[in-house]
């Protein structure tokens, strides 16, 4: 990764999760005022925030979902139910606060961060956008490759000085978040490089795709990965040959959360596609995401298999922008509450197991 | 059911969910800028508390769990990891607020109702504490009934009652929650009968039995089915035989929220088993449930399936208390604000899909 100082510098920050304070944690959590194990997944969630945040108790106060909306030339070839100027106009759905996302983050008490990063169109300046057009959305992939290597960079490297803002105005826990028209098409190529599997089986129908219109995804996907060949061992090739500019984002924002020790929940299909760039790049950011839901979208399970981690929610989304990641939000803060807020037995004069 | 003109009348009092309501819901999730049902489970939800509570834009301000607690003469047999006396003493950690239901409760801007409907304890006078004792625990249902008949039916009474003092103070959504050493074995009791499955698919570890324990307890409900011979079709005679005080109390109250048009939130596997108690009384009650979640507790998903019912979490919790379904609190309220607040595709300016 000699090509960026940023990059290379970030992933080596990155170091192992906090061994001692997961022991603390654990121990806590066999204390308190309930059968050990009782509580199950918000349990082992717990244990690992501490690790990632180093503390015994961790705590996710200040947080945040950076939504990254980038345009697709690949959605030229037909792939997406709806027309690319829905990205621009989403963006400003956003700003004026309509949104599923600003909903349920206005609910978690997250702060929506939204960053243009490659949208093809003008946006107003407006004070709540993030201006970072790395260009107005890739080439088409059907005909070459989707952006330069050098976009490829500066696409990660977007998402890391993004991470890095957002953790100067305090930041405990961060979710990824993305909106982009056709962004299901590179989400599936890229899926398909890491997981192994055949295109058809892990492309989905996106915002709403027909039977003819997905088998038209496939192919338009074979044929892109036959055309290109990337190799899965250099993910900025991997990027530049069918990724788009959010996709390159969020695995920047992954590698900038993680050298900072800060937890990420990843959202769906597209952002688990980002995740996976982030672990192909460095695979020590693993231990510090957190799969938010498994959505309908063929490939979102075969992504969370390869990345070794269990969706927290199951309930047939398929929205994106970070919804399900802020909806895991209350989980996760569940888990934080229960270790720092939860009675000890001992505390509460309560009688352990008996015999 | 005459034998209780209280029960009688909430029965009657239960009318099919508004269908106007929930289409004037769905009409509005359709608008919403996002693609048609790419919000999954959150939109079906909305439309079923729309159906509930009788209008277009369901709400859920003001939230209730109603944890009852009672003890079970069967706990002599051996069937549970822990003492008796943990269930006062859990009563007491409630009334401070240091057990998991306060820290999720507060997290949900949920109340905490506490009630004592059988624990074999004098508690204290508390403010907090409703007193509600039928008995000082039930009979040991290996020698005898668990309790009279009169008796189940003054259980099925009070779950209404506390029901109707909690309507009264204002609520929106109400959550079930239980405390009572021993009680999985009424509950698989209960279950094992409206399943129609063998005793041993629907008994667990509770709170954490042993191969050898979990042997016994499945051979005491077995022993215990064969002597009393329980109708299904009767479920007052079968609370009365196999049940719990707090089984009965979950039951009225099931049935007191249907009768007023409030949402119940369905915790673990003690309150799945009461709500399978509420839907042999009165199966118009049915629609009025929400399975809020999947335990590790063996015969929860066989009850969720006999009452026609997905739970939406799945967290290998095994708590009670009400936890599980305080999580999905978080579900509900998410689902109520998407309807309300999201904006429409012509209030953005946002295009529908193309061709």
């Amino acid at each position: 990764m000699t090509e960026s100082t940023l990059i290379a510098e970030t992933c080596a920050a990155i170091r192992p999760l906090d061994e001692a304070a997961m022991a603390a944690a654990q121990a806590r959590q066999d204390l308190l005022t309930k059968p050990q194990g009782a509580l199950g997944r918000l349990e082992s969630l717990s244990v690992q925030l501490a690790g990632i945040q180093g503390r015994p108790l961790p705590r996710v106060e200040r947080k945040a979902v950076i939504v990254l909306a980038a345009d697709h030339g690949i959605a030229a070839e037909g792939v997406s139910a709806y027309p690319s100027e829905v990205t621009a106009q989403m963006v400003l759905n956003f700003l004026r606060g309509g949104a599923a996302i600003n909903v349920l983050a206005r609910q978690a008490g997250a702060r929506v961060v939204v960053a243009d990063v490659g949208v093809a169109a003008e946006l107003p300046a407006h004070p709540d956008l993030i201006a970072r057009k790395i260009a107005p959305g890739t080439a088409n992939f059907a005909h070459g490759p989707a952006m330069s290597r050098e976009q490829a960079v500066r696409a990660v490297e977007t998402g890391i000085a993004l991470l890095a803002d957002e953790a100067a105005r305090g930041l405990d826990l961060v979710a990824t978040g993305e909106m982009g028209i056709g962004n299901t098409t590179p989400a599936s190529a890229i899926a398909a490089l890491y997981t192994e599997l055949p295109v058809a089986a892990v492309t989905g129908r996106g915002t709403g795709l027909d039977d003819a219109g997905l088998a038209h995804k496939i192919a338009v996907i074979e044929a892109a990965l036959d055309r290109h060949r990337p190799d899965p061992a250099d993910p900025l090739g991997v990027l530049s040959a069918v990724g788009g500019f959010e996709l390159g984002a969020i695995a920047g924002v992954c590698l900038g959360a993680a050298a900072r020790r800060i937890p990420v929940v990843v959202d769906g299909f597209i952002s688990a596609a980002g995740a996976l760039l982030a672990a192909a790049i460095c695979p020590a950011v693993k231990p510090y995401l957190i799969a938010s839901h498994l959505s309908v979208e063929r490939g979102h399970g075969p992504i969370w298999k390869a990345l070794g981690l269990r969706p927290l929610l199951d309930l047939d989304l398929r929205l994106g922008e970070g919804s399900g990641a802020v909806l895991a939000f209350h989980l996760v803060e569940a888990a934080c509450r229960i270790l720092s807020e939860m009675a000890t037995f001992a505390d509460a004069g309560v009688s352990g197991p008996q015999g």
